[in-house]
């Protein structure tokens, strides 16, 4: 421990440089932080200087910002993370290219032999709905048996490969060019709160592939702590939130009228049909009912019972890198 | 003229390095421009290549990616614009930082003596409703009168001064440091399409400073040229739409059942307070009331015959430059 | 073809579209372009407007922006790419994150089973000199037919498991978990040129992996038809040239003698024992003695009776997708 | 002062929230600072992790990072400094994208009536040899005196109109537009190691504005205290350091014999003629004699004793807003 001037969040304190498991091999952790919610309203009240007379409470500044998309004053806090995932999510994450990154490099170093299996709940056949994603239920039991049993096989022949490779000696870079898209990296992902809250809408969306997701929300709980009010906004503006269109806002204008003194409905409904004929394509119809149906409040509070030390997981790692030639 | 394979759009052509005037001295010229619609299809095709069955047409394509925010693919769609303008609004645009830009050097070169005069219409007080702009009519003729005045004495010091400086060859980065934040500048300006539209989103917006609205709607006019289907999924999910926080889709979900088989208003009524009581700040309430009340679709539409040429915008300036030393 | 107002480049017209071949499955394809050198000195020239008197040729303008890093005109130009690639390969292209990108979605469409093998002269043992790379003799025949007889066996292996997985309908996001890093994917690659020469500065360097090399040569090979004198400027400054550390420097202001009517060799010699004495460590002896050395001028000219076209390469790849379930 | 777990410099605690003064009316006063030159380690390290034997020194690792241009582990250290600077010092800052930006609002708040008014010993003509610099001899004392005159003129103009446009409650946003380029705004600005060090280098350079020079002068002496090491580096590497065209090393191929057992001089001289038939230009030919004559290590130390606090500095701005309408 040692003594700062530096803003600090106790609730990121307590959690800084522990190990939270993710997936059956990964992690993340938060490795250090700049600034809390106070800077962000510090970087905007900037904007706010001289000459103006009431300073409204943090709170309701930084959800204004929010609502509003003024998204520089969030800019100012960052965050650095220690991420272990598979080599599929990393491309997943790559695709944000506000962050700084770092990587494990398998042209220099060896790569431990750790590598990414679904759990049969996550197991599932192509979604009928989403044409990228994947069914809400899990696959038949024997059919996920089936498919370990291959990919065991995949592995350890991609295992023996790469040890094999190592002990003669063979380049690095080229050893592990048949290694799975399962196998595990790590790296140093650095990003600012704005970018990281833009990251986290995606990512812990349903829409995206379910195992980035779970680090989205392992970040999420991280986020909560450091800057407590940002996030609270992020949930009420953006993950609770959603956007309508000119034709979807036709539709509610037809159903409401709003007036200074208040919004009232006018008896009326709307069927499918003309829901097309206000301009909606089938698939915004059945978006616009989903978006005004209700949804629960995701909760991604962490549990420090779950941290893990940075020895452990290093050992863990390293006891997976096969042994190097002479 | 010279033949291609590249992509065109001849509409797009038909403005190419036409130079629109904005304001009373500044102008926007196109002078380049990569790939159109198509291209965004093509690129977003990629993802959607062997193994896919159906294809939509690129309207469809373009609508959904635009709707879910996908937005790589229209990354790939640039634009380059020759702008003059004031330099207080040079400064709003710069905090677009995905913009690249060669600005006009002051260091170099002598610069224009030509200033920014606003028109009467558009003289108004500070706002009472909207910290940061003006009211919506115009002030007194007397105070008009009496600013303009006031500007000009402004102006012809500081050209004085200009002019006598660079006559008597003092550095000219000295030389330009009391010229006003109304004098204009120039510059190139290139960005891509998916920042473009971030850009025109913010910047033709009630709320951004009317000058620099003047230079979007004629940027949002030569962005309808080169891609008119993604201008027009612009204008129905992002110009006309609106998001809506959490708490504003609870009290709409209060108002509205929403089932597969359509949407039925609830006999129902809010006023302010039990809008307040769901969670909305006073503003919130008055934005939300705002959303659901009618808004008129803006039309970008340019008149060629508004056009000039470089050589006429050249000269005007040439005019305005001041006389060198020796 | 069509006709436009835009600059075009001849030499580049000639080859757009037509597919170069890389590595043994591989392409890169120049799509489209905007901008040529006229246009680099055309946006720079917007700072040496109005009250400069003489104008430079396009080429020593060019130059001298390289010469003194003025980069941002040469931000004015912009290239898109098709390119296909090993996943490894594609992971060292997207650390440069100024490029837009559109990649194959293994999500969504069906991976075409096509992997990379290296050739027997490319396959090098680790390097003894440069701890990421390989040496530049290949290994044994034999240690080669080993490797080759491994890889065979993974690849077999993990196109079994995904022809499978796909027959039987699972997610193809889980689906393609396993396949190897050596396989290709593809995507549509924007760059302006600027940044292109920063990625090309450093994947066309010995230090790259040399399979990368092989995207970077023929990418430059295009940049030379789009922008002839940048390149020529960017082999002359960048490729050819080499940056001094004021250390390094000093050791040459030892042995020359620098007066404004020339430079004189002082005789002296420096061993690489009073190198280090002057503060250079073992390794930056090397480097300093390496940079003194004679370098070949690199080719990196195209030859267009190497192009294919786009249905011969889609062709290639829509053979290696493997039968989606019923 | 609070207790943290983060990595935290003592010499950058020390002067943490000082505010140090930079021209006649400015400052920069370090904020906030995200990790030093050990996290930059402990970055690289991800990649030089399991399976590797040796680790160097943090001193030896830094420095071979920035003399490759391995700069993403520099990356992870971030800056948040306040600046207050002229208009036309802001101009040249914002052309670094890379940075987080809040600027004190004109639209929103009152403009304080601080201008920057250059000393005798900066006020110099037309550079002859620099196109956009000026001389390094300042000019007449009674040209200077006269410009002064000019420009307390303008000021008072300026100063007089704003005043009176505020008390007539004129929109802000126009009431601002005739406020000379010299006037004082401020900021909150955020920045990455890697990108600091690009913008000093650009910035302390002799080839740009003094008044610019002296605000990187004071980040660079606050880079020190957090990272003494990489500064030390970019020192000896970039400040101290040149870059050698292909041209120009080839002129010191013929001058020295470099083998591996060290480098000697060739009797020989290169007249400025020679030097041009080698390819040379003129400008080149000054530029390689520049490189090998002797420069001076520059230090940029900051001396605390130099601080102000906050209060100071706000009640300065304070005083010179001038006083709203009503």
């Amino acid at each position: 421990m040692a003594e700062t001037k530096r803003p600090t969040s106790p609730a990121a304190e307590e959690i800084l440089g522990g190990y939270f498991p993710v997936l059956d091999h990964g992690f993340v952790s938060l490795v250090d932080y700049m600034g809390t919610d106070e800077d962000i309203e510090r970087a905007a009240r900037v904007s706010y200087g001289y000459g103006t007379r009431k300073r409204s409470a943090t709170r309701g500044l930084i959800r204004y910002l929010r609502r509003h998309a003024h998204t520089t004053p969030s800019e100012m806090v960052e965050f650095k993370f220690h991420v272990a995932m598979p080599i599929f999510v990393a491309r997943q994450f790559v695709r944000h290219r506000t962050a700084s990154i770092n990587e494990y490099s398998g042209r220099y170093s060896l790569m431990p032999l750790v590598f990414y299996e679904p759990r049969h709940q996550e197991f599932a056949l192509q979604s009928r709905s989403n044409n990228q994603g994947r069914e809400d239920q899990p696959a038949d039991a024997s059919l996920y048996a089936a498919a370990i049993a291959r990919w065991e096989r995949v592995r350890a022949e991609a295992s023996d490969a790469y040890g094999w490779l190592v002990q003669e000696d063979v380049a690095r870079e080229l050893a592990r060019i048949d290694l799975p898209l399962s196998t595990y990296t790590q790296w140093y992902w650095k990003i600012d709160l704005h970018n990281l809250l833009h990251f986290l809408r995606l990512r812990v969306d349903a829409h995206a592939q379910w195992e980035i997701q779970e680090y989205g929300r392992v970040m999420a709980g991280m986020l909560a702590r450091v800057a407590p009010l940002s996030y609270e906004a992020w949930i009420d503006y953006e993950v609770l939130g959603a956007r309508m269109s000119g034709a979807e806002l036709d539709v509610l204008r037809g159903l409401l009228a709003a007036e200074d003194d208040g919004i009232t409905a006018r008896p009326g409904r709307r069927n499918p049909d003309e829901l097309a004929a206000a301009g909606l394509s089938g698939r915004e119809v059945r978006e616009l009912i989903g978006k005004l149906q209700s949804v629960k409040r995701p909760d991604f509070t962490l549990d420090p019972a779950d941290m893990r030390t940075a020895e452990e997981m290093a050992a863990r790692m390293a006891e997976a890198v096969p042994e190097p030639s002479g």
